[in-house]
């Protein structure tokens, strides 16, 4: 059981951040080899998903899609302004559970675990959780 | 290790009731202390997801934003005329997992979880799993 | 703790397969009686969801209107043509984590596990983890 923290500072409005590099740092820190790890962002207009790292272009059609699909321009009652923000964190999701395996994340070939930004620039946290058969 | 269960009586066709107290409550009883927290709902046109609690307009312009991605409207195949609340219900996910610090749910200042009906009235039933370690 | 892994081979460009059965026999290996788990698909256009598993016309109106949110015909930067499958993936998800109760999962009267192919026909895996308390 490790409980850890990971900080992103966002530099746009909207945007996605590669944490796998920090989660897999809180791995190798929890000594947990075989198990779990749950990451969950602390707030309410960014998410957390998993994607290809390879080509940014994918990345940047995401973003694109989640704009035509919650127009920044549309009506929404929410006072601050924000409401997309918000819609498309719930689109994406707010944490995500992977397996832990000889120590290390388990993705595929492809794969990366992403901070996504809907109402940015910020500085946002998330919370991470390993549990399971710690090295002995 | 902890199973639990909450019950939610929903009073509209497509509302959000937050759940937040519902889960802590279980959280206590399963005296788990630093561990993970999984929530999953245990119907096909409801789902869970992590959001903000304060304005309830966040909460009108989530439903609005999937109604219009989702419109009643359109044509569909299933005879029971509900697709738009299971298509909705992918959309938000239908479990979360979040840690469990010092006993309690760990979330952002501004998070609740919210149980999301999208085909009710109904009484709705979510599976609660705390793991762990437990206070000695 | 048990790891495994499933296989799929899909047989259309976009489809979902259930998967249900063959998570069911990965918990039966593993032997966990009471605890969680969780599938990851190793991939990043497919994705992985709970849904009704009763009439096959949900899962091909959930298709209709992911195509429609995502349509294949917009315009995407990304070169290898497949954003789409990218984006779906995101929105469904990759990853799901549930309650295992009695040696099995727990799910609801209608609920299936999904594997949902967006770019395929291709062979897929998705990673098992069951962890908590096994048999003695």
């Amino acid at each position: 059981m490790h409980h850890g923290r990971i900080e992103v500072r966002t530099s746009g409005k909207v945007e996605t951040v590669e944490v796998t590099d920090q989660i897999s740092e809180e791995i190798r820190r929890s000594k947990v080899r075989e198990g779990l790890c749950t990451v969950s962002v602390l707030h309410t207009t960014a998410g957390v998903f998993v994607n290809e790292n390879a080509d940014p272009d994918v990345q940047r059609d995401l973003l694109g899609a989640l704009e035509r699909m919650v127009p920044s321009d549309a009506r929404y009652a929410h006072a601050e302004g924000n409401s997309p923000g918000h819609i498309k964190a719930v689109l994406t999701g707010s944490s995500v559970t992977l397996a832990v395996r000889a120590g290390a994340l388990e993705l595929g070939r492809w794969q990366g675990v992403y901070l996504a930004e809907f109402d940015g620039p910020r500085i946002r946290s998330a919370s991470i959780t390993c549990i399971g058969e710690v090295e002995g």
